[in-house]
């Protein structure tokens, strides 16, 4: 007997905002095997007599522990189990998605996605940063900042990749917040203004969130402290931050620098 | 007494795709003021005693509309109701959720932003095409097709919209379809290739749903029939649709060009 596999997306951390079809599948799964940024709150709505298997990575190890999902997955959805493979955000937004979809495919597998909300999207929105606004962006792009060789500073294919999104109006990184001094010259040295307003938003939908604003410039001269995991936006929309939340509260700030926190 | 204004992404249609925060104030909602994309079968969820009023816009008259629904949010959110805001898609992926939140701000009315899953993301997704891909697409750009005079090809502001995304790897147009053919060559003439796989997800989440796939030539060659509403996506990734989905099924085709349904 074969199951099925959910490919779900655990949305950026708060339970309620998860898909009212992710929550019901959560429920009546018999295996759930999730990533490293998948919230607790959310793993907490699991069916209580499912199995959860941890398979988050870390770099290096992302080509063998891929396999080994892979073959988990496989394995248990031909016990005819109710498989979720649970990921944060979006299963297709960085999330490998789309080669564990191909890889149950393969094996004739039935697959069923539930989309999730993008921590690219969702976190912004709710610390009041407008991805796009009449007038300042009619466009945004979304980009990852992870290594993987090819993307490397210096390499001329990282500058390229880097080119290749600098004109976005307005640019989501994830995955760069180690990086971020590098990506930020890379940036300036595609043309992004050094001036321009970024904001990081530091463990996002979490009561630890919290929203960090510099200057791309600042950024690049490695003043400006961030522990990931972080979503760093750059833009003139992250100006629109202090039209839009009353909510927030400045903790302390240096010209062109604010720490803030949301209540 | 001042109530409290929601502003909420409803998602790309489908009821079970709400977050759950959206479907609860949905429920406890006493008016909802609500766009032209937001589908019939999430309204139908809103709680039966609340006030429903369609604000959805038509070209030309968006200025006039727009300055009515602040004044509308403001009314009834001074008469203390529980004042919800439905947007299609998410309130901030062209959804002048900004403006609105801003102008709310404005008159020291509190807002709670819940987002919503964007069409431009979870319709991809639930078509079997991964907007990133390891090794196929780094990144994704989001953009308007919508003609707002700086966008018009031919003139300047237009053609530099045009190549400010037109390097992206995937690349996800919204509010595209009337201008398909010239957007198309305005693509070609910012560097993308013309044999470069597209799709268009025509009537996205419903019974109606139609996937149709091209060229980026094609497309610029008029030879390809769309009706709007339709989410449009150009890159590679579109390829991997084959790869994914065992559920659909090819109802006419011709060389680099077919329309296909899901089951």
């Amino acid at each position: 007997m074969t199951g099925r596999v959910y490919l779900v997306g655990a949305g950026p951390g708060d339970p309620d905002l998860l898909t009212v079809r992710a929550l019901r599948i959560l429920r009546q799964a018999d295996v759930v095997l999730y990533d490293r940024l998948v919230g607790s709150r959310v793993l907490e709505l699991v069916n209580p007599l499912a199995q959860r298997i941890y398979v988050g990575k870390h770099e290096g190890e992302q080509q063998r522990v891929q396999g080994e999902i892979h073959a988990l997955l496989l394995r248990f959805v031909r016990e005819g189990r109710t498989v979720v493979r649970l990921k944060g955000g979006d299963p297709f937004v960085f999330g490998r998605g789309g080669e564990e979809w191909a890889a149950l495919v393969r094996q004739g597998v039935p697959v069923e996605v539930v989309p999730g909300l993008s921590s690219a999207l969702a976190l912004p929105a709710l610390a009041g940063i407008p991805l796009t606004c009449r007038g300042v962006s009619g466009g945004f792009a979304v980009v990852t900042g992870h290594r993987e060789g090819r993307l490397a500073r210096g390499s001329a294919a990282g500058e390229a990749h880097w080119r290749r999104y600098a004109a976005a109006e307005t640019l989501v990184v994830l995955m760069g917040v180690k990086r971020r001094a590098e990506i930020a010259r890379a940036l300036i040295d595609a043309g992004r203004p050094p001036h321009e307003p970024v904001a990081f938003i530091e463990s996002g939908c979490s009561p630890e969130q919290r929203v960090i604003e510099a200057t791309l410039e600042d950024v690049a001269g490695e003043r400006v402290e961030v522990v990931p995991p972080a979503v760093w936006i750059a833009g003139e929309v992250v100006a629109w931050r202090h039209r839009l939340s009353s909510r927030h509260q400045i903790l302390a700030g240096s010209p062109g620098r604010h720490q803030t926190k949301l209540e």
